[in-house]
Formats: structure tokens, C-alpha cells, sequence
């Protein structure tokens, strides 16, 4: 679909309106049972950053942003500057740790793709996808969906410690 | 917390792998109703702009990729350059359109925050959240959290067509 037919689907506003200029999608924000191994994962296989860790000990919840930064981005040590820059950049993950459930037997959230459906799956691109399947399953990283697995030979499902659907695509 | 501190948070890896090295956290998928009530909503009101649109009519599904491109930014022309291009960017929100499903009467899919919970939301952060909130009040856009209420006056949740929460905070 040419750039003017998208334009043109129903619903498409004819341009950005002035007033969202500086608008930017900054985070999805996805619950997990258990804080380390869904920092584990994050970190270690997939190569987030963790970039700020708030703690809400009243409430008894504790929120998690991570990123996946170009390398040598450099992350401003101070929290409030920190916290500023990571309010203006796309791509951000918050995991969201209600304390406790990690102590709960068998999976706590719900990853959305059986009923009740609704969210679906976050994806990460990577540069080569051959081998980025061939070192998850290195690492013995569940999938949903493997490479040649069905019709679509050019991605993958991984799947995150609580279930939760990764798509992995090729930006290379 | 300190960049140091965040680095010696149980399950966080030492260093991102170098592995991993472009790897980009690109998409977030939720499925929606409506697909026209949808891209209204993310053109007109939060200024995303439509990107791609895939078919798929034996399935009887469509794909749309949204994004909130900075002003001026080139979008590519052509199909392959622009397939290419998005996916090798952070920020990329796609809906997932059933055919059909917007003749159903009443909400069709789940937001996640309540029973089974597990997706909380999206969140876009914007240069003025006095001005961009009282915007969205002249829209009538529905919320969920008003700045005003609760005990966090930094930030609102405004719901999408399919009651998605998306939480505005602030960039500036």
C-alpha cells in the first residue's frame, strides 16, 4: 500500500494535528510474577538495559524500566535527569511487580492470547535473525513459534518467563 | 537509585550481550474492535501517523502499523524501504483488526486490568501535560484517571475505543 493510499483508510486523520507535536509513545507496561527472572530475561538474553527501578514499599509494588539502547548510549547517571530523558525516548518496557506473587504457585498474568483476548505481543527487530534464534535456543528460551515453524519462515515467538509473547523480526 | 545500584539489582546482567548488539524493542500489538474508530483515535487524537496496513483476507485479519514520528520526519515511499525502515525503529504500535468483530454489540476484547490481569497499558508522554489533558477534555476523550484525582497529579490514563489504557505523562 502506496504512503497515499495509507492516507487515505478510513478513520486516518488527513495530517498529525499541530497540537501533538512532541508527542512521543514512550512505554508498554506488562505485570510479572517475578521480578528477577523477568530482569534476567530481559537483560540477559534479550539485551535491555534496566534504566530506573521505583519502589512503592506502602502499596507493595515496584516498577521496572527497561530499554534497548543502542551500545554506547550514554545513560545519565542522575535520577532526575535520567528519569527526563527516558520520559522523551520511544522503545521503553515497564514491568510492573506486585510483591508477593513470586511466592505464588504456577503462572499469575494472563498473556492475553486465549480468552479474554486483547493485548498480543511485544516484538523485538534484530539484525540477523538466523542467528538470533540459534542462540536463543542456546540458551533454551521457550518459543511460541519457531522460525520454520508454519507458513511465515521469516519470524519467531519467544515466549517471557510469565508467558507473554515476543515476536522476533529482522531489521537487518 | 544510582546507574550503579541498578546494575546489582537481583537477575540484571552484568553488560548487555554483545549478541544482542541491534537489537531494537520495535512493536506493541493489541487487537482491536474497530479498526476505523481505532485509527481515529491514535491519528486525530494522539497524532500517531498509519505507516502499514497488511491484508490478510483468507484469514479474514488486517495489520496496522502506527507510529509518533517527530515533525518532518521522511517516511519512505516504497513498500520494501518502508517495511525496512519501521522495523528498525523503537515505538511501533500495531492493531490487529478481525473482520467483523466491529458488528459485535458491546466491548469485544479485554483491557487487562482486571481478572485475568496481565497488560496494563501504553503511554505516551507529551511536552505540556496541562494543555495536552485539557485537549483532550474539548475531544471528550474518556478517562480513566484525571490529573486531578488520586494522589499522583503528574499523570492522567485516558481509555481508546477498545478501553485500552494509554498514561500520559510529561516530557518537558
Amino acid at each position: 500500500m502506496t504512503l497515499a493510499e495509507l492516507q487515505t483508510v478510513p478513520g486516518v486523520a488527513a495530517q498529525p494535528p499541530a497540537e501533538t507535536a512532541g508527542f512521543v509513545f514512550n512505554h508498554t507496561m506488562l505485570r510479572v510474577k517475578d521480578a528477577t527472572a523477568s530482569l534476567d530475561f530481559y537483560t540477559r538474553v534479550l539485551g535491555y538495559q534496566l534504566i530506573d527501578k521505583r519502589d512503592f514499599a506502602e502499596a507493595r509494588f515496584s516498577l521496572y524500566f527497561l530499554a534497548l539502547l543502542p551500545a554506547g548510549t550514554p545513560v545519565p547517571e542522575s535520577d532526575a535527569e535520567r528519569r527526563l530523558w527516558m520520559a522523551g525516548m520511544p522503545g521503553v518496557l515497564e514491568l510492573t511487580h506486585n510483591h508477593g506473587t513470586e511466592a505464588q504457585d504456577g503462572p499469575v498474568y494472563h498473556d492475553g492470547n486465549s480468552d479474554p483476548r486483547g493485548f498480543g505481543h511485544i516484538c523485538v527487530s534484530v539484525p540477523d535473525i538466523q542467528s538470533a534464534c540459534k542462540r536463543f535456543d542456546d540458551l533454551q528460551v521457550p518459543y511460541q513459534k519457531r522460525l520454520e515453524d508454519g507458513r511465515m519462515k521469516h519470524l519467531a515467538f519467544i515466549k517471557d518467563p510469565d508467558g507473554y509473547w515476543v515476536e522476533i523480526i529482522s531489521n537487518g
